[in-house]
């Protein structure tokens, strides 16, 4: 071996070691031939060696005039990401983590598969949006572009979601309420701002894995909650809360995530009479308000936000681009968000959070909605006919966006296996903070409306039987 | 006293010590009477009663048709809030802290005083933006308002600013830039993914209060390095390099805020130099970026983004209310931001970010920023005529947007003094991570063009001596 090709080996070595341990993450561009030979002290040829070896394990793809990138998926090959991933898989889990899934599902090519947590594209409407955002772009509101915001959010924006909350029972003044960067972000503060690393939460399993991720990243201990297609275990959280004080419970009480279970009225007063047992805050996220049936109880509006800190936002109903929410609560906790919001981002955009209180204030939602549960219905329909005529069924009767079907086989082998053909699946085990599978698949109703899927869904699931 | 009367003083005194907590906030409004009586379970003549008493002690304040809000100053009179503002008052520090300063700055009112951190409303000009807005809200561009955005950030803003980095030396890939909220969001995400509670952290001596707060919310330990007219105290730095093995160096390179310095060449070589003995990331706010003077030499140009991390945004040369700002650095770090933002918010808003694109690529910045300089330089002379004029100095040949002002007093009494006057002063003792007081002030050479402002502090410092 000459020097050149030892070289180049050991580059190769390098760089695979880093798309394993993913600190090269999938998507990502290599540095140019040029630089990497500055960087590594190699010669260019010695540097287009090492590359050709990465593309020839399948670890990296050239692409036309662009350079080298970091592939998506792993081929078989004795390369040490693969002995590495075989590792992995020997000892039991997939080698997708739920990160890796969430971002390539953030990856706006795939934002339309079974797999999403929100409507296809096709389905919304952008104009109200664009409207709002040109009605507030006008002249003589320069302000909105040239100064801070209120770090607490708009205050036109705060007042219209007051008059809203009230409509659900949920009883807010304008200072009850802070803006932020999607739910997302107000679930973040909460997770910081409210409770101490060490402390110990409730959280609904399965359940949102980004939630978990977050909570887990704050320190903070997991108690999971089954919650079943009747519900969450309240035995079982009357004796969590009884044995570990937990500072928070969060839920998803309205078209959970992934079940699409809705807590009835008798379940939300005991979860309320529980965390006031225990002292636990309710953290309520209400991200499918947008689809929720008629009359779906509220924790906080059963608890006149005392203790609950309700979280919505508007990406599942008006579109994701948008990343505005917010957080309802007693006024001292607010407080203590806001403060958090103040020192990690200043304040939020006056211009995107004005747009939306011009498109509440003129009922661009309420149109919105009305379409899009009309065809969500429909489209409910014929995934229930689908399922039917595959042979799978629904754990529960279809509501809101999503469908948790159970496929009779492990569903981390059938996306595993579904996965060549195409088609994004989003598997029991991503929604378990134990990482446990189990036979269910998280299925977008609106986005499962090619037959195909469905074929393809029961010709994995044969071959597995 | 009757009943009524004690309940409507038992609320009076509970509202006032909440106003006094700040768990009231000036400029909330307290909740309706209706609302109020049905929470306390009172009357409403009661609460009636009780919100006159705190508006006679003027705490609160009535506004036609919309209620009772908390008032922004408080006046004399013995209230609980007032009793506690002096027993504060005599335990040494002033009746406002840094957020409280910080906060009282973000409202609108405020931001054109010579306390304020941007450039007055007056100044700038929203159409480039309002512009590159309308431009990417053309029908066709929907994704962006109704996808989640990539994680990273709009590719195109990248690609725009890695082109824009170069100018200035600093080779990034668009897989070395994150986008951010603002720059507050990057620096905020650096202190909580790229170091661990109990770390140590270098941070210069004065400096940004929002950014002690930051790194103290995220349990490091600051270690302050005096920054004088001259320069960081270097030596110092190399000490405490050795021995606490700081983790991160946060600073401002270039226009440091408050004093106005500019790393010299020989100054930035011995940073990285000693920030590579200590194994120190850099972290380099580049916040006045575009208020540089020319050939500035940055650390990360230097250090060729190795252990720097550079961050910059666009609030105080296009507005602040864009909240776009990234950071460049080197690929494995970058890949821990993106995924600690991911977990947090999400994504942030392609709409933003595509328009700032937008603008970026016509060369809208560059117009607005030689526009602004122009203007600045002459401001700068005015300030200079007219701090010597009052027998002030500034501690160096003022350049950028602040001037680090010697009173030859107590700053912080001088900004007591003045603050009857309706001046908000930005003294020492807020840019000191100890609280230290000293003569400082820093003062917006843009928002201190009226020459009352300089007759204001010249009486209010004679009053002192």
């Amino acid at each position: 071996m000459n020097h050149t090709v030892g070289r180049a080996d050991g580059l190769a070595q390098t760089l695979a070691l880093r798309i394993d341990q993913r600190l090269l993450l999938p998507g990502a561009r290599l540095p140019s031939v040029r630089e990497a030979a500055r960087l590594h002290g190699l010669s260019p040829s010695t540097v287009v060696a090492a590359y050709d070896r990465l593309q020839a394990q399948g670890l990296v793809e050239a692409r036309a005039q662009r350079g080298f990138f970091v592939r998506e998926t792993r081929p078989a090959g004795n390369t040490p990401a693969r002995s590495a991933a075989r590792a992995t898989a020997a000892a039991g889990p997939a080698p997708f983590d739920s990160l890796t899934l969430i971002r390539s599902l953030l990856r706006s090519e795939q934002q339309d598969s079974p797999a999403h947590g929100t409507l296809p594209l096709s389905w919304l409407d952008a104009t109200p949006l664009r409207q709002a955002l040109r009605a507030v772009l006008a002249p003589g509101q320069d302000a909105l572009l040239l100064r801070y915001a209120d770090p607490a959010g708009d205050p036109e924006l705060r007042a219209v979601l007051a008059a809203r909350l009230a409509e659900i029972g949920v009883h807010a003044n304008a200072d009850q309420l802070l803006t932020t960067v999607g739910a997302t972000q107000a679930l973040d503060l909460i997770a910081h701002s409210l409770a101490q690393p060490g402390d110990a939460v409730l959280v609904d399993e399965p359940g949102w894995p980004i939630e978990y991720a977050r909570l887990t990243q704050a320190g903070l201990r997991l108690l999971p909650v089954a919650r079943g297609p009747q519900g969450p275990d309240l035995a079982h959280m009357a004796q969590l809360i009884q044995q570990h004080r937990p500072r928070l419970y969060v839920t998803v009480s309205v078209l959970h995530n992934p079940t699409g279970h809705c807590l009835n009225l008798a379940q939300a007063h005991e979860v309320v009479r529980l965390c006031e047992s225990g002292d636990t805050l309710i953290v309520e996220d209400d991200t499918y308000a947008a689809f929720a049936p008629a009359h779906s109880p509220r924790l906080a509006a059963l608890d006149g936000l005392r203790r609950t800190l309700y979280v919505s936002g508007f990406a599942k109903i008006l579109g994701a681009g948008l990343r505005v929410g917010y957080v309802a609560g007693a006024p001292a906790l607010i407080a203590r968000l806001t403060e958090r919001k103040l020192v990690h981002e200043l304040c939020s955009s006056a211009v995107l959070e004005r747009a939306l209180a011009h498109l509440l204030t003129r009922g661009g939602l309420r149109k919105q909605a009305e379409r899009l549960q009309v065809r969500l219905q429909a489209a409910r329909n014929r995934c229930a006919r689908l399922a039917e005529q595959h042979g799978f069924e629904f754990a529960a009767p279809p509501q809101g966006l999503f469908g948790w079907l159970n496929t009779g086989v492990d569903s981390e082998q059938l996306a595993q296996a579904l996965h060549p053909s195409g088609w994004a699946s989003a598997p029991e085990r991503l929604f378990s903070p134990s990482r446990r599978s189990g036979p269910h698949l998280r299925v977008n109703f609106a986005s499962a409306q090619d037959a195909r899927y469905w074929q393809a869904l029961a010709k994995a699931r044969d071959a597995l039987r």
